[in-house]
């Protein structure tokens, strides 16, 4: 059994026996992704627009629903407008201090300027499969430039907190009708004195079912995990909560939603009524 | 002006002068990347579960929302599976043809059986927002697998009519309350004969807006696109219907959407209500 643990199979499931039987350059950097919550400060720490661009580039490369393109990115570099997206995003500071936040934006609006300049009416736009195709879009979309972001040495957060209050979100963007902020992302250089590592994700046997899902079999690979992730914490100074009850917690109702138990309505508000 | 058209983000934008500051070899894999439909048969054209394995590692090093991981695959390799699911999605063969295909599941059924372990609730799973956390959360490990497959010379397509019928999708691969099968992906060795390319996307003016969304630069930016994409399907023996008419169509109404319309009450069915 191989059991280096610095293996980046070993790192992404803390499982030193953790092992792959094919991989490649590529699959190892996806396999050393990390959360970059610090970054360099100040001129070091800048992103420049060609950065900005190559990100676009890749995330335009990932699939999207019958070409449709249902997405849009809305690059914030000024400083008060980070502050304020900060503030709307549950407080999150590392939002502000990111190099260049990234607000991906579910984009039905472009489809509808398209229908109003022939007379034409696009009314599928008011269904939850239509702001599903957006999301999804989106989410290719701003993986890829995940992706790309790291294999230029820059560091990422989504931040899901600008669901929190999609109504000024979307008033300090200027989005039009039909468009809401999906997620945000942090992009900059990551400080090297963060004490961040690559998290632990449930066993594969939890996640991947063959032919049929087999809740029992999952669901027994899965018991360890609690143990797993608690090390990882404790490795990292964090407070250890079992992460099953975390999962409880966090769905606990719409109490433990941040306010996005009403987003429906905010969609609807957005021109999304989710029928 | 570099005018190289081979070049990956010439061929992303299809255009001869289109030109990035900076790159890296996996943005030019992302770049390159392109949809397969056509598959090597038989025992040539097999991957074997080492390949699944790996795609799946890559899918669980996406980023999570708070780390819910709010999703599942089914790796179906079933022939008479392959071709059921074939015609629940819409009748397109090359699913059948693939050697496997993936169905990624959006996937609150994991909260709730750890809620019923402990005799708590997870209320927050019956809201639209957590819907969205599971296509998002499967969205993002599925893009990871496609540039994890890419990287091993496999070929992908994703297929969103699985969502065409949710009741009997679920029903083939016996998915829990709480757990809806978000999309396919076809993954296969490329058939070398296949008549595909790089789809030429909207100019990036037309999606990266800076600091806040300008429609009318972003649409002066897309007006040359359809003649690019007619280009492109005039190339590939394809028929020239302009892009925005193709947008326009798709989404003109419940009877352009295969079926979808109905998406909110068969996630209600499965135990995913969005309110």
């Amino acid at each position: 059994m191989i059991t280096d643990p610095a293996r980046p199979v070993a790192r992404r499931y803390g499982d030193a026996g953790a092992a792959l039987g094919v991989g490649s350059d590529v699959i190892d950097l996806l396999l050393a992704r990390r959360s970059t919550r610090r970054f360099v400060p100040g001129p070091a720490g800048e992103v420049d627009d060609d950065h900005v661009r190559a990100l676009v580039a890749a995330a335009q490369s990932a699939p999207t629903s019958s070409n449709l393109q249902a997405w849009s990115v809305v690059a914030v570099r000024d400083t008060e407008r980070k502050e304020r997206l900060a503030a709307l995003a549950g407080e999150q500071a590392f939002v502000a201090q990111a190099a260049v936040f990234l607000v991906w934006v579910a984009d039905l609006s472009r489809a509808r300027r398209l229908a109003a300049a022939r007379d034409a009416r696009v009314d599928a736009v008011d269904y939850l499969e239509t702001t599903l195709i957006g999301f999804v879009d989106a989410a290719l979309a701003a993986q890829n430039a995940v992706v790309a972001a790291q294999s230029l040495g820059l560091g990422t957060t989504y931040v899901g907190a600008v669901r929190n209050r999609p109504r000024e979100v979307a008033a300090e963007l200027d989005l039009p009708d039909g468009a809401v902020a999906a997620f945000g992302l942090a992009v900059g250089r990551p400080d090297p004195d963060e004490d961040a590592g690559v998290k632990p994700r449930l066993p594969q046997d939890a996640v991947l079912h063959h032919e049929r899902y087999d809740a029992a079999r999952a669901d027994a690979a899965a018991e360890g995990y609690d143990a797993v992730l608690d090390g990882y914490r404790a490795q990292h100074g964090l407070d250890r909560q079992p992460w099953s009850g975390r999962v409880v917690e966090r769905l606990a109702g719409p109490g433990s939603m941040a306010g996005r138990d009403v987003l429906r309505e905010r969609l609807a508000d957005r021109g999304l009524p989710s029928l």
